[in-house]
């Protein structure tokens, strides 16, 4: 049994673009308010945002466990829910369940507080939802500001992202279409413009904390160093970001390697 | 502070090849125990897999909360650990504390109980442990069988698995190389041999159950279907593993799409 959604109740009946939105800081964090701010220039806007922060959490789904979902504001050309589950399955219930009869005509994932640059474009929830927004047969943004304040400034953010979201509407290009934009902190005059760029190579090198809990028991806290493979590479997104330009990545969802392909051939 | 890992006793006083095993089924899975004997028959073995199961957690990692580790089993030649994370945080758990003074060879990941082919890459969390391996200049070899029985039996799978890490190991491939190995559901002579492919184009569509809890509260659970989008393709992973064959993709973590790159520099 698979009930009618009650949900969607205003932005159906109307006849503009229709651009869902959703992130993985949480429906209440300044940049998906951000976010949404770019979206409502673009047409009428359904927003579905995990409850609680889900950073760092990929391209997960929840398999184990059911969903609630929320009604956070509902008016006309603009709806918000909340989930209680990940970024991924705020998508996959926004096109599979609320959605399912309607075109979609862009997705927005973020503004994420903090970079999602290099290979961040693997661990990020925000990156995660906009890889997955892609399966959908719409373009699909991911933005990003390089800054994890909770009260970071979105001005510049909010005025680029339109700039990229605005082109890739405009230009019709072939699908899929999937973007990893991060944005610099600075005013936007002080940010050189947008470079079109390939993703740095690099990688995490962590650090454990440990400590003692109240129960005598031993914990380990994540943290770490990104470590750039190609600090002078002039066509990454790591030396546009570091140099003051807004960083703009194409990305695919084929993880072939076709060089070691050709090697195995010959090996097996 | 950081403590000194009061962990790895036994193997580190050892001289022979070291091999990192995790998966995402938990380190009580039928599956964990076959990719251990599988890593047995190469060195020494450490492991750390998930003290629950984490299926579908792609590459997440838990930052807002700490982690536990126990310990499962140590004896000489094969120290066993859970933790209260994901399967990327034991691999980073492994290389960059456990281990971080010690050379590994190889990391398995697996034995998933379930597919991880084509699409089924980007959500896996036994991939994402598998991806993150390759992070740490070893070879990383992800295997799964295409059952999700708790019970399945995992000898072709143990046996398949052996031939592809001997051939791996034996060629000295160039690095980073991660393998995402699929086995389907059949005895060692049935399964018709090896094939090299590529990662299959496609999409899951998703059904979302409704029901109302004892609380009078609508809840959704996630079920879905995977859609080929070339069911035909004799290069693809689905392909091969619906006509009996084992099929080994080597997966890469460049995320850029070089094509689309090309469109937007033009536009932008």
């Amino acid at each position: 049994m698979s009930l009618r959604s009650p949900f969607i109740i205003f932005v159906v009946m109307k006849n503009e673009r229709l651009i869902f939105v959703t992130n993985d800081d949480g429906y209440s964090s300044k940049g998906f308010q951000a976010a949404i701010e770019v979206a409502r220039r673009f047409g009428n806007v359904v927003a579905v945002a995990p409850e609680r922060a889900q950073s760092g959490m990929s391209q997960a789904i929840t398999i184990y466990n059911p969903l609630y979902v929320n009604t956070i504001r509902a008016e006309e050309g603009l709806e918000i829910y909340s989930l209680s589950g990940t970024p991924v399955d705020c998508v996959k219930m926004a096109f599979d369940y609320m959605l399912r009869d309607r075109k979609v005509d862009l997705v927005i994932s973020g503004i994420n507080h903090g970079s999602n640059s290099a290979v961040n474009v693997l661990y990020s929830g925000t990156m995660g939802a906009a890889i997955e927004g892609s399966f959908y047969d719409c373009p699909s943004v991911g933005l990003s500001l390089t800054s994890h304040d909770a009260d970071a400034d979105f001005t510049a953010a909010v005025y680029y992202g339109t700039q990229v979201v605005e082109s890739v509407l405009a230009a019709d290009m072939p699908l899929p279409l999937c973007l990893n934009v991060n944005v610099p902190v600075g005013t936007v005059d002080e940010i050189k413009g947008v470079r079109v760029c390939r993703q740095t190579r690099g990688c995490w090198r962590e650090e454990f904390y440990c400590r003692r809990d109240p129960h005598n028991r031993d914990y380990f806290w994540l943290t770490g160093d990104f470590h750039n493979s190609e600090p002078d590479a002039e066509d990454t997104d790591e030396w546009a970001l570091n140099h003051g330009y807004v960083s703009v990545v194409p990305v695919q969802v084929d993880l072939t390697d076709y060089a070691q392909m050709e090697r195995l051939k010959k090996l097996m």
